[in-house]
């Protein structure tokens, strides 16, 4: 049997009690380890399961399904993701696989970004669809996210962004040779996205429903004792430095309910702006 | 201190290791019993945290919050909740009146069906505002939500749809008596939830971008080993039992990733036909 197992957020004790039971009993025990990243890593992991865990990075998943599926008809195997089991499609595709071979598959749900976010007071139900930041190069610069955001906006919605991370990515000069050499692991910051967002608007002429004065809320750690969040304009969020990853971005709605302005102010860099910026923004 | 810790969507285990040390520990723990429902009661978790809790209406949570949190500043007081704690608006607020007395705040998160509902195979990333569809009475019948739907259709996004709880709702005869007589509880099913939107749409002359032949996702109890997912027409929908509660809804974005329409196969009442209508709402 295959079981997806959510491990929540922050700390290793943020999995479930049913997830823990499950690990203890399983034949082997993966670890997905690529497509996000808690506050703590394999061995304390290791240390709290109180089993070793098989780190499992991108290549291994999306090409050696075989191998983390391998008897998993007699044997129990278990797959650790970061968040929810369904945060990403590698995942999804995982489970299809199990299935094909005839393995049945168990999930264990737990908390994700997409919900943990509201920690912030912006309620879930006024999300919109959400978007990833991608990392730009010199020659890459998409901007087709910015596109949600706007329309996001423009139905009155909050819009989550979750923010690039590279982990394992080969260098450019070793990709030539034969043996691969990788880059550091980086996590995209608020004020990296915050930069990535302010040449965005600086770049597009029409009137913009979203401006550097506008209000955006860092989020960073969440679920963990040292969490922050952050709310400020877009243009002070560039020079804010939230500390170790991951981070995410929400830019609020244009207009924010009296008990979210409440919540929220309480993250405020400055608190008469706040009030000034929401004011301002419910005009637009 | 005050605690306010998510349960999960179905069992006694699906709260976090976390979550239960501190249940363990703490001197106060109240079970907030009116906007959603685990697989399991009182009793249950009782049994399973090895102590008492104490159930909290909608009475208590939002007019007796200097009960839930009195001596909280000096006391661990643990607020449970079913899904992630950030759910509804009333735990927003308990948590805003704990800082407002200075008492310290934690969260701990937990899996919620705005995350779940990625087990039907549907990504997380492609789902829109997220609407609530409220029981009917023969004079309110409200259908704001289906412009919500219609919005995210037109934008190619999923939309998931929260159904009605009704919990210690009081019988209109007794608010004019003085004992206050309560209704048995009611949860909206996705057979009531797909007839409404049928009425809406029968309602409604001009060209429908979403009809009784649309493709629509019921899911019952995530998470818990009895969980079911169906894809079938919104008509057909009317007429499937998919047993006890929690029930939710899903209405497709008109086009879906590849990847998306073959895990969802696997819960088509009616296979070929589901490929059909996928074909269909494409060109749509």
């Amino acid at each position: 049997m295959l079981f997806v197992i959510g491990l929540g957020l922050a700390d290793a004790n943020d999995i479930s009690v049913k997830g823990l039971e499950i690990i203890r009993k399983c034949d082997r025990v993966y670890l997905e380890a690529y497509t996000s990243i808690l506050t703590v890593g394999q061995k304390e992991l290791e240390q709290f399961y109180d089993r070793s865990v098989i780190l499992a990075d991108r290549e291994l998943v999306e090409s050696g399904a075989e191998e983390i599926l391998g008897n998993a008809e007699k044997e129990d195997v278990a797959f650790l993701v970061v968040g929810d089991p369904f945060g990403a499609t590698t995942h999804t595709d995982l489970v299809l696989r199990a299935r094909e071979k005839g393995i049945n598959v168990q999930i264990v749900h737990n908390a994700s970004i997409l919900n943990a976010v509201g920690c912030c007071g912006l309620q879930l139900y006024s999300f919109g669809e959400v978007v990833s930041i991608p990392y730009w190069t010199d020659t890459w610069q998409p901007d087709s996210f910015y596109k949600k955001i706007e329309a996001n906006r423009s139905r009155n919605l909050h819009t989550l962004c979750l923010l690039d991370i590279k982990v394992k990515e080969p260098t450019m000069e070793s990709i030539m040779t034969k043996s691969i050499k990788y880059m550091p692991p980086k996590f995209m910051t608020t004020a990296e996205a915050a930069d990535q967002l302010l040449k965005i608007i600086e770049k597009k002429s029409e009137k913009m429903v979203y401006s550097a004065d506008s209000l955006v809320v860092g989020l960073a750690r969440i679920g963990s004792n040292d969490q922050q969040i952050v709310a400020s304009t877009l243009q002070e969020m560039k020079e804010t430095n939230l500390g170790g990853p991951l981070h995410c971005l929400v830019i609020p709605a244009r207009s924010l309910h009296p008990l979210e302005s409440e919540y929220l102010l309480q993250y405020a860099t400055d608190k008469e702006r706040f009030l000034e910026i929401i004011k301002r923004e419910e005009t637009l």
